[in-house]
């Protein structure tokens, strides 16, 4: 299987570099990756370490890697399209994920939704309007995997822009909701499962998505959660940890808010707390800072990703000097699998992110979800979930439908609609209308630029 | 045309008043009134209200008016059954509006949103329920037509226990926003017009009903609106008196609301202000006392309307022993046209209450939704609205889903969901999980009786 | 009111002819009609015959007849657009009607659906994407009523091509079926109504609506029908003359054909006989020429539309040379009674043809329906119908997905999809797939010109 | 895996035996196959059969099989059923397939559509009724896998009769056609594949299923087909032998109807060509013998099948008492596979017939629908599938519309209602009203039993 794979955000840290160590484990491909990058030099390094990866005895996969001076470059001849940017810089982050606390909002990530998911939205839909037009002119036919946050915006851009566009959104966070079933399942039956032994219904918007059903073999893992959370509730449960990770880990979480939500909605949301947290109103578990401690997680703060970031650089270039070894061994992401379901070199399901067409009932057709999907053969295909239990859908149309607004808003450039998509937030409820309005302005001014929508 | 009408609630003061009113007008209707009411003396006071009425000169309906024992007797061959009752007395009502006072939720009416439309709704439906098992077995093909609130939750019940049932809920509420419509007619354009001179497209839930489109003749009256905001926006406009009455009269309002929401969203709201604000994020425009003020409404007290009611009643008891002239002339409402109108009479077109078979697009089938409808020869069927902006609809939905959940949750008798409408309310946002659980839960204690549903 | 009304085809020797008449008897109208037709000599005859109508006493209305060179002209500052236009020419239509004949195929109009349904919607086609061009270019807010047959298909033209289009198709079909039913009102009840006095429900295609339920009052006029049918069915009944008038008169009927589909489906198809037969396999009624007779109709001949036409032109002309009285008096078509709707000097319900967008339900949106409207002050429209018997439905969407292929076949200028539409066509039941395409490329042939679409 | 299959007709020939060699090959597999049938002795005969399966080295899987008295016995307590009964005996089959000869009539199958499919609907609904209520009693919870036609109308009348069942309905015929496009890809291409390793999109209802897309890794199977058929269409082509085997092979075919289709829909119709000629109007493949050969298929007669059957029993009764030996292969059927994947043993997809929620758009909500669906671990949720062309959606849903109407008359046992289900069948078309009804009445009267709906 010879492919070409752009890979746009090509100097990507994290998500490059598990690519790179996954692709090379894979006996059956080979090809070419074009990484572009706007930050040419750390495209460049993550070639120098994709090719110490490939000169490993165990890399099995034979892959070039070059870089590409022009994304029109990347793009042309490419079978896959990856799409892994960091919208703007830390100093946009850092607009909009502390800025609202000075209006007492807090956000826990700020990459989705909320004030900061926004902003993000707001400075990074232009860019992928672009691409949007230069995949439809360069390689139209290509698969479109979009690893960028804010997600659902994003991948509505891709398809407002392109319509014929094969691009689909994958994010792993349900998958270490997967990961906690089988500590559950393991923890009240003694029963050990990977979480592809499992399966799962999938239902939602990214980072908001819920299992309504979950089983493995003829074990339903929901109707353990009531006894699990008995014995671990109060306590929190971390399935990558100790309990107590998130007090040391900025990315940990006690899966308490997971578990309360389960108990007044029937249903078990499937992301890191860290997120759900950010999808209802502000003051169940964001309220302050007390709160969100109360409920077993932490707020990231931009300092801290500034630092993570110098860090990982810094791996990066010790990396391409070959000062520092490179690890090689499976990530545990899907995207390889995804593209060789594609190749049809096996049958995939996996959840991931496109336009409603009939999977998930009670979504207007054309909003973003995220459901299983079948991946096999050149088809990407959707499976139609199971309807969400009212309470937890009408949380979640909330804020589908806000990001409809925002879609609609940023592509008719009317502040108006993206202002009210903002107010609308459930992180901005309590703010009076002055105060949505100032926050909303004062965010806007710390961060246009030339492309700014408004 | 010889008919016999079923009034559940007859010893109601101000509908039925305005109900008999316009009935005894009418020259071409005859009939029985059957007045059913719990407070059979008031009743008995209706009743003999309803003679001397029609002994007048002007009267020209011929009806008997009779007071039944049980309310089969009253149902029993009934053509239409008119529902217009007070849920409990002054006292739940008074933990309705001002009991969530003291977790900072400002209610300006309570009876339909919020915690209060939420509590009155639980001790409202199981009455409801009721009544649809007696129509069902004592005149199912009678026109049932409520008027009691919270309207949505009370007609999807009736539907919900008898789905054979022809109801609707009439509200005049889109009446005085049409009001207001020809008060900006002739303050922009000179042009006098009466509200059924124009036509607006309606489309929305109860009270929360909005016009995306309105015109008189050839003229575009929310095209008037910008203009017409400039001049009284800041100063406030009421289409029934001085724009200051609000602060004397506590039904009035200065439409800043409604203004306001249509500067933001593109469609005007079709409510009382005092009505719409109990719709939105409470910070919006009930925050305080001072916001209200701000925004030219007021909160109504139940204090106020106890006094109201006891003049209410004296008035009554005064007409029924003829120490009080009745007045007899038109009230402006609609149920009489409504009854010409199902009676082959004439052809009327008004806004109702009915559960949404495709007349309003974006919102799920079977909700209880408010649009225009047309009345002639047996038939109620509703008219197709335009689709509401998105940002409204967004709005709308919320609260929609909101009844939808809390239907589901009387129905299944389930705290559980009947608490996350409660919270999911947005008069609610900004409360903590725990205080929000406080309220309800003392809410509900306050009000508890033998039927209550949970 | 002064209002421009441009009508297309302003040559029309009957449609125009009773619009003239009735807007002339309207006391609150006035301004121009622009006749333009490519018979110019026929438009000119009809303006001279207009400027007798307005001569006479009895004629309130102050209208001004032009007739304008080009579409353009005629178009430009319409308020108005009536479509009226013959297309083609009786050479073509005898091809629609009489070549099937060869085959077996026998049909009572030719115009709307069958073989002659669809060749006569591939010659119209282009002149209709023209006028959508024009009136979006001249006129984009002017309202459009098209009266032109085949309407769905040229109505859902109109909104291919300028989807903001204010149109809708108009046909009297479903009034005779309301005449219909006030005689069987009197015959079974000896109560006498008019139409307008009665209500039905109205959902389907043109010349194959259906009602579902018609009340006058109280009474349930299809209820009576079973009587009336033990009476009538044998004998025939013709609402507007004798029962034996389809002896001598070519658009007359016995309903014999509606009573029997009731009989088979609960519903009442709504439109004449000579239609109705033609949405169903043509074995059932148009078999041959003894099965038409035994269901008491007839075959219109293109010869007898020959004649027909001879006689209405040389009415014309002598009209406009005053040797031939012109009578003034209402037509009972309802063109005039919309404009006054639209123009808000009266709340007006009719049957139209509209994009679905909710109105009908079990038949895609955006397929051409015909249901109830109303039309006041600028509005028109629909009210959401009854669900059709599912045996009715079913023999609906079979005529209504075959319109929307047709549709895409002729904007796609697709060979394959306009014969996939022809040979699905109900009246081309037990053609084989030689015939069917013989037959149509020979139709295709006969009438092909410059225009036409494949 | 320890589980309990009951067999609903477990005396069956063909199908019962595929399944026990597949069950007897499966290592993860044990527990229990009680076998139901009425006769009785067809059933112990599969046991005894099932026991020298079981004896035969190869055998992996212990199964024990019973033979049980009533079918609640067989079902209480099982995890899956397998429903496989012939309907009625040959008596009946003779009338479904050949007294519409005398109509003109011809049906190569007349099991699923067309006269005889409505009339072994007719005969076969009472008894699955049964089967549901009996299945919700004795096991609520178990898979139950429906082999039986007419399928769509038997897996509607178990959801009808028993909402929460978990049913749905197997069928191989689009594997076939999967094996057809793996030949089209060795023709065309060289390349081998088998049909696991592609796949195919298919939405449609069952045995009139459609591809719209197909793929081998990067192959695109539809593409290859016009140049396939410019060498084959004259020829024809079968999948599993010679082109000409349909002259001597009753079930045989040369996929030129099939090829026909493609032709004039751009869809790939997916099923045997005996079964799509019956789905489309009678003159266009089954006019007569003539036109059958041409189309190179064959009229499977009730005589073939009667002598098959005999030559089946004696078979097992040869097998049974050890005079025969038992094969013992994979049969190419997926009953087990899907099994497997319920219980979680591996992750499937394969094609099945479910109500409609979502997977097939342009169907309403509830038909049953043969899309793709994913098995596992106690999932069985279909994919969402392409639209099908207009044209061809135009086809399918005349017939789904058609068993909709007829699963209504069944449950209302309404005459009115599947005598025009009946004749609206398109190989009903051109027969006229009268023969329509005679035949109908004809055919009941030949088979109508105690439990005859009508």
């Amino acid at each position: 299987m010879n492919i070409k794979i752009a890979y746009i955000g090509g100097g990507s840290k994290a998500w490059a570099r598990r690519f790179m160590q996954d692709l090379a484990l894979d006996a059956e491909l080979s090809g070419e990756v074009a990484l572009y990058d706007i930050d040419r030099p750390a495209a460049e390094r993550n070639r120098m370490i994709a090719e110490r990866i490939h000169a490993k005895p165990q890399a099995k996969a034979h892959f070039r890697y070059t870089v590409a001076d022009r994304l029109e470059q990347a793009l042309t001849g490419a079978d896959f399209v990856i799409i892994s940017i960091l919208p703007g810089t830390f100093r946009e982050m850092r607009t909009d994920v502390h800025l609202p606390e000075q209006y007492g909002i807090y956000q826990s990530v700020g990459d989705t939704a909320g004030p900061g998911g926004v902003l993000r939205a707001l400075r990074t839909v232009p860019a992928y309007e672009g691409f949007a037009r230069s995949i439809q002119c360069c390689c139209p036919d290509a698969w479109v995997l979009n690893l960028t946050n804010p997600m659902s915006i994003l991948v509505k851009t891709l398809y407002r822009v392109f319509p014929g566009i094969k691009a689909f959104g994958c994010c792993h966070e349900v998958f270490h909701t997967q990961d906690f079933l089988c500590c559950v399942l393991k923890e009240m039956t003694g029963q050990q499962a990977q979480r592809r032994d499992i399966y799962t219904d999938a239902s939602g918007i990214n980072h908001f998505t819920w299992i309504t059903q979950a089983r493995y073999r003829d074990t339903d893992l929901l109707a353990l959660l009531p006894g699990f959370m008995e014995r671990y509730f109060e306590s929190g449960y971390y399935e990558h940890g100790s309990a107590q990770q998130w007090t040391w880990d900025t990315f940990a979480y006690g899966n308490r808010v997971k578990m309360d939500l389960f108990r007044r909605y029937g249903a078990l949301a499937a992301a890191g707390d860290r997120h759900l947290a950010e999808f209802v109103d502000r003051s169940w578990y964001l309220k302050d800072a007390e709160t969100v401690r109360r409920w077993h997680f932490g707020l990231t703060t931009v300092a801290w990703r500034e630092e993570n970031q110098r860090r990982l650089i810094q791996e990066s270039e010790e990396m391409a000097r070959e000062e520092r070894e490179i690890p090689l061994a499976p990530s545990g992401e899907e995207l390889v699998r995804l593209i060789r379901g594609l190749l049809g070199l096996e049958v995939v399901v996996s959840n991931v992110n496109l336009p409603n067409r009939g999977q998930m009932p009670g979504i207007p057709e054309g909003a973003i979800v995220e459901t299983n999907c079948i991946f096999t053969n050149g088809f990407a295909d959707p499976i139609v979930s199971r309807p969400l239990p009212a309470g937890a859908l009408a949380l979640v149309r909330r804020c589908s439908d806000n990001l409809d607004l925002l879609d609609e808003g940023i592509a008719q450039r009317s502040r108006d609609k993206i202002l009210a998509s903002f107010r609308n937030q459930a992180l901005c409820s309590g703010l009076t209308l002055e105060e949505s309005e100032e926050l909303f302005d004062r965010m806007c001014d710390a961060v246009r630029n030339a492309d700014f929508p408004i």
